[in-house]
């Protein structure tokens, strides 16, 4: 069976590869009317990590005519980061985007290779910090991230299981700015990690598919399994799932009224007098946060 | 190695068989004292299907000196429903006790065979209006259900799946008497599968392990099974995630004020104006609800 447009060869979901890629950028503009994601007179800050998704976060918006620029943390894990680099760079050649890299040695004098336990926990604490600090002081509006279907309904069901209400009531395609904290966008957000690949794949847009070697322990991923196995059940259940969560995620609504701060060693929004970045990698006083490419 | 409190040869939980039945009548005893589920003077039908888990109840709660009768619903389902009632009179003979049994045939002219689709759900509905219906004019206080912990977590999440609100809300081990509502009590909430069916074969509990055929496609199953796979991760997930589901449940508070009416066909209490027995199984007139042995 050919592809139901034009009948050449298919390529995926009966399309052809012309016409797939076609399909998945409507969803993605799709997607961003429906939640207001974007504006066009936004600077964007968009994180790439060497993976596919963020490298097709970058890859859509550059072809759909939004202003970005690509920003990277090398992490230091071994067999990992250096990839991860690599295919970063070539991203930004190809896309001809400024890429800014910041090495997390540079900041912490330490890697996370250094870190004994909760890998996982402590990088998404470092790398939701250091995208948004290195956006703040340069003048970004907005920070796009790679996040799709299956990581928002994965990590979802995580926080329901820890009954981690702060976290439940976060999970927004959206997440506006307040003090220091730039508005952050998953422009994937209802859209399937699989859907993701194939335009990766079609469009041949470079990315690695090294795993880091923490995350294979990682619960989520448990999650991302169960969901898939659930789809033998209801085909649509990711997506009906994050709908519900949309309209009734006032259950989860915290304290409006909560005070930030300013963490009294960086300056930044900050829940407490530390916040978490400077307290996990123990900082002891304030540091510039430069870039190299 | 042998029992830990005795030497004799271990049985379950480095415990010899007496001292593995010591010890579950004993959590049995906790949860019914933590949670207030059941007084001396209350009189008590006791629901049991065939299986392990209501037939369980039965015999730990006689142990324990409760005032209890016993209550089976013959759904009409081949291979199946004769062999549970088989099994649940065996247990009201060793027990001597009281066995009211309801053929659902004899009320609806139909089995749990006649419905075309939704046999889980339906049946539920069935189940829980006849023998709340039973026990409401027989003068009953309470109604204990062999519900387990790993029954409870696979509901919950299954409800949340759906953001089934309503349900969302009734995961209390002891749903209290209301209208014609008896109370409900789980003694089981805490306790995992697992432990039951040890305290079944240690005790000799007559029971069968025959499988209703309909529920081999329940979306729950798969559920239960998520659960134990996430044991791996955390030994003691089903209760932190029970106990996480106690604390915060007041978030899927729903409208107190809530007027419940008289189904017009049975009389019995209803949220609209027929209720869902009289019609899922489209009951035209009243009928009287006669047990037989």
């Amino acid at each position: 069976m050919g592809c139901k447009l034009c009948g050449k060869e298919e390529f995926y979901k009966g399309l052809c590869k012309e016409h797939y890629i076609n399909y998945f950028e409507n969803l993605v503009k799709k997607s961003i009317k429906k939640y207001s994601m974007l504006k066009d007179s936004e600077k964007i800050l968009v994180s790439v990590s060497g993976g596919k998704d963020s490298h097709a976060v970058a890859w859509v918006l550059k072809k759909l005519g939004y202003d970005i620029e690509l920003f990277h943390i090398n992490l230091g894990i071994k067999n990992f980061s250096e990839i991860s680099l690599k295919e970063v760079k070539k991203l930004s050649n190809i896309l001809d985007l400024p890429l800014h890299v910041v090495n997390l040695k540079d900041i912490t004098g330490k890697t996370i290779e250094n870190v004994k336990k909760k890998h996982c926990s402590i990088c998404g604490i470092t790398k939701r910090y250091l995208m948004n600090r290195f956006g703040y002081e340069n003048g970004f509006d907005v920070i796009v991230t790679g996040h799709n279907l299956d990581d928002e309904v994965s990590f979802m069901i995580n926080n329901i299981l820890n009954w981690d209400i702060v976290h439940l009531s976060k999970h927004d395609p959206v997440l506006p700015a307040h003090d220091k904290f730039l508005k952050k966008v998953k422009i994937f957000y209802e859209i399937e990690e699989e859907l993701i690949l194939k335009y990766a794949l079609a469009e041949n847009i470079p990315f690695t598919t090294a795993e880091c070697k923490y995350r294979k322990d990682a619960i989520t991923l448990r999650h991302r399994m169960y969901f898939n196995e659930l789809k033998k059940y209801r085909e649509n259940i990711k997506l009906q799932f994050l709908h519900g969560y949309l309209k009734h995620k006032d259950i989860f609504k915290v304290d409006d009224n909560f005070k930030f701060r300013e963490c009294e060693i960086c300056g930044m929004t900050s829940a407490g007098k530390i916040c978490s970045f400077c307290r996990v990698w123990k900082i002891k006083k304030n540091f510039k946060l430069q870039s190299q490419i």
